[in-house]
């Protein structure tokens, strides 16, 4: 069923979980394609499409069922479970994730995490302790950890990455400003506020 | 020439700024959208369909002169300018981004940061003083800054956001994981991690 579902329609999904779980939050229990397309910023018709990708999840003249559909999207997305991750990079933005509250809920949690410099390893961050990246391969095997979040500097970026897929990891957030070059079965998304920012400029 | 320009096209060219910069950093100074297209991981018909709504950058055979297309890409996304961006939320994150070093060679720099909480109010951060959110409006419609960079909590986020649709911002970089309703003469762009995160587990 998922295989042959394009990226964009994919990439759309978190947004409309996001949207729904806010809903569901303030006590919220049904809403419609149109209500959902208002508040994410995307048409009506193009949510019913998306969604129709995966099964059928509303009803003709009664809408979406918002608790049914959270379930239904976080099965497809994976994210009815907790999946481990891997911090590597522990500057200013390291420290930020490591402490950020917000993953927990939304199908993630930090597991373990490291940097290569002498004075930040052994330091504690939050509940964790800064790992030495030398050990980064054999703890992120034996841990089982499939999913990383690299906030290292770019000119290491693509060596970490290297490690990083030798040891298992089957998805990578890249902080770092910088392409990488992974196998097919790796999946690589990137957080880049200049990029972000320069999508705004274009505009004014 | 640009209002007709799809968003994921626009979207795509700080990506291929970025990489071009990153060629131009190591001493190079040709390229081909072949190769630009390994880079990114966008396919070269792509590439230069998407640059031929903008002109003709390059010559058949030769390729792309870089320092030239830069010039070209810069100019279309407006960042042949350095702009100044307001943070507002002084935690971890906002932390992070004004401490960041990455921003002021792709078009950007911080000019003023604002927090709600007396403890940080007047707490100096790298060159910055955190301002007080109370004097936001003002201080941004003085300054004149159209660019800005919102990580306060969800909860607190579209109440910043009219204050700066008001105050004469016209584009928001949103790390608050919430959407914003702003009028449509403002372009908003999101920044989340868990986000990311779930168009990686997708896949795996």
């Amino acid at each position: 069923m998922t295989e042959s579902v394009p990226d964009i329609i994919v990439s759309r999904l978190p947004v409309y979980l996001r949207a729904l779980q806010r809903m569901s939050d303030n006590g919220i229990t049904t809403t419609s394609s149109q209500e959902l397309g208002e508040k994410v910023g995307i048409s009506a018709a193009q949510i019913r499409k998306d969604l129709s990708q995966f099964g059928e999840f509303g009803k003709q003249g009664t809408g979406y069922y918002i608790p049914f559909l959270i379930d239904k999207l976080r099965a497809i997305l994976k994210v009815d479970r907790i999946w481990d991750v891997v911090v590597i990079g522990m500057g200013d933005m390291g420290h930020a994730i490591v402490r950020y509250q917000g993953f927990s809920n939304r199908g993630f949690q930090v597991a373990m995490c490291f940097d290569s410099d002498p004075d930040k390893i052994g330091q504690q961050v939050g509940n964790f302790t800064i790992r030495d990246v030398k050990d980064l391969a054999k703890d992120v095997r034996e841990a089982g950890v499939k999913v990383a979040m690299l906030c290292v500097p770019a000119r290491f970026a693509q060596e970490v990455t290297d490690k990083l897929v030798e040891s298992g990891v089957r998805g990578i957030l890249n902080y770092a400003p910088v392409s990488l070059s992974v196998p097919e079965s790796v999946k690589v998304q990137h957080i880049d506020p200049a990029i972000g920012l320069q999508r705004i400029t274009y505009y004014i």
